[in-house]
């Protein structure tokens, strides 16, 4: 079982500055995190049902256990995560815990 | 580049029908559609910035490519298992597109 941090953004106003923001800032921010195994981005392209979107990416950061994960959550370099978070996406992000399985 | 089927489930009334429908059911037939890679399911435990989480569970299914995605979108089996999301989690489910990165 993987431990996953899902930060799934909404529709931004700015779709090329927000992809820009993450690609180049966030993206090297989260790597920083100690104990990660892996990133997974998921660029939504459409509704499966039509009509708009309402999510335009879903980030997954892996992480191989419990005790790793805690360890990352409460390090420096997430914290500097969080803040670069709130400086692009506050109020347009929701950011869940999941226990994955792949059975 | 893997192309996914995202669903987003919201929280439902009754967790453990909906867990026991998921898993006994609807699992299942997702397995049966033709070229499908991989299921991954994440079951969400929290939300990072407190209070209850909006969803249950976030289900991927992997596809190797776009072709064989378009394909097992339009089979008979993908046919039942609209059909029997519509049975358990309609109006309580996203469903998005995705290309995939794992960069």
């Amino acid at each position: 079982m993987t431990i996953k941090l899902i930060a799934v953004y909404d529709q931004p106003d700015d779709a090329e500055a927000f992809f820009k923001h993450y690609e180049e800032v966030h993206a090297p921010l989260v790597k920083l995190t100690p104990g990660l195994q892996k990133v997974v981005l998921n660029r939504i392209t459409a509704d499966a049902f039509g009509g708009a979107a309402p999510y335009a990416l879903i980030a997954e950061m892996h992480y191989p256990d419990q005790a790793t994960f805690d360890a990352a959550m409460k390090s420096a370099e997430n914290r500097a995560v969080g803040k670069d978070l709130m400086s692009f996406a506050k109020g347009k992000v929701k950011v869940l815990i999941a226990e994955s399985i792949d059975p």
